[in-house]
C-alpha cells in the first residue's frame, strides 16, 4: 500500500482511539470509574460496539489507557509549569502546588487503585520524582533547601506528601499541606 | 447445648481460624501476597481443604482477614507506642518513627493495593489521623507544633509523607524522614 495510505489509516485509528478515550472521560467525569460499560463507551464516541471491540478487548483496558493519557497529560503540564516559572526557586513552589491539584482532583476507589498499580505509574512516578529531586538539587545548591538529606529522598517526601491533598475540601487547605510541606525542605535553622 | 459447650466450639473455631491467618501470614513472607493458594493455607494450616472452605470461600477472604489482622495489631503497636513514651513530644516522634517503619515493611503490588482498598482500612486510617492528631493538638499547646495549620490536617500530611517510606532502603534513611516530616510541622521562624 502506498505510505500516504498508511498514514491515512493511522490516522484515522488514532481518532478513533481519541475518541473512545474522550467519551470514556465524560462518562467517568460524569458516573465515575466504576460504572462504565463499553455499550455507553460506543454510543458516547460514535461508533458501533463491534468497531469498539477491535479497538479494545473490555472496558478495563479503555480504562487503562485513558488512566495513561491522564497521567501523561499531567507528567506534561508539570514539565511546563517548571519551563515557565523562570528560576528555580519559584519553580519548585510552582510545581508542588500543581501537583498537589493534581491529587486533589483525583478519582478514588477501588478501580483507582487497580489503574494506579499499572506499570505505567512507575514510569510517571520515576520522571516525576526526577523532576522535583533536580529543581530540589539545585536548591541545595542555592542554600535554600536542606542539604542533610539526599534530594531523591526529599522529593519522595514531598510526592508523598502532597497526596494528603486528596483527604482536603479546599483550596486554602491545599495551599496550608504545599506550606507545611515546603518547611520540611528548609535547611535546619 | 450448654453455654460450656458453645464456648468451646468457639474456642475452636477462633483456634482454627488463627492457625490459618497465621499459616497464610508465613506464606505470604515465603512467596508473596499474589502467590498463594487455598491447598497451601490447608496444608501450611493443618486442616483439611474442605475444612478450610468452611471457614473462609476464597484466598482473597483469606487475606483480607489476615489484612484486617495486620492493620489491627499495627494499631494496636501505634497505641502502645503512644503510652510507653510518657510525654506528649516524645510520644509523636515515637508514633511516627513506628508508623514509618510499619510503611517500610508493607508489601507493595496488585494484591496490596486491593486489600487497602477494604472498609477496614478507612476505619483504620480514622483511628490512626485521629491519634496522630491528638499528640499534634497538644503540640500545639505546648507550642512545640506550629498553630497555623489544623491538627487534622497535619495528621494527614505526617501520614502521607511517611508513606514515602515503602521506597526507602535503609533505617538511616527512614531515621530522614522522619526528621524531614518533623520539621514540616515546627512553627515558622
Amino acid at each position: 500500500m502506498p505510505k500516504l495510505w498508511n498514514a491515512t489509516i493511522d490516522a484515522h485509528r488514532n481518532a478513533v482511539r481519541e475518541a473512545v478515550l474522550d467519551a470514556t472521560a465524560k462518562l467517568v467525569a460524569a458516573h465515575g470509574l466504576a460504572s462504565v460499560t463499553m455499550s455507553q463507551i460506543a454510543e458516547s464516541s460514535g461508533i458501533g460496539r463491534a468497531t469498539l471491540y477491535k479497538y479494545y478487548p473490555d472496558v478495563e483496558s479503555i480504562l487503562q489507557a485513558w488512566h495513561e493519557r491522564q497521567v501523561g497529560a499531567h507528567l506534561h503540564q508539570l514539565r511546563a509549569v517548571r519551563e515557565q516559572a523562570g528560576d528555580t526557586g519559584r519553580a519548585l513552589v510552582s510545581v508542588l502546588e500543581a501537583y498537589a491539584h493534581i491529587c486533589h482532583a483525583r478519582h478514588g476507589g477501588d478501580v483507582a487503585a487497580m489503574l494506579h498499580q499499572g506499570p505505567h505509574m512507575a514510569h510517571a512516578h520515576q520522571h516525576l520524582r526526577t523532576l522535583v529531586a533536580d529543581l530540589i538539587a539545585e536548591g541545595v545548591r542555592t542554600g535554600d533547601v536542606r542539604n542533610d538529606v539526599p534530594p531523591v529522598e526529599l522529593a519522595g517526601f514531598c510526592l508523598n506528601a502532597l497526596q494528603a491533598a486528596s483527604n482536603l475540601t479546599s483550596k486554602v487547605a491545599l495551599g496550608r499541606l504545599v506550606a507545611v510541606t515546603l518547611t520540611g525542605l528548609r535547611p535546619p535553622a
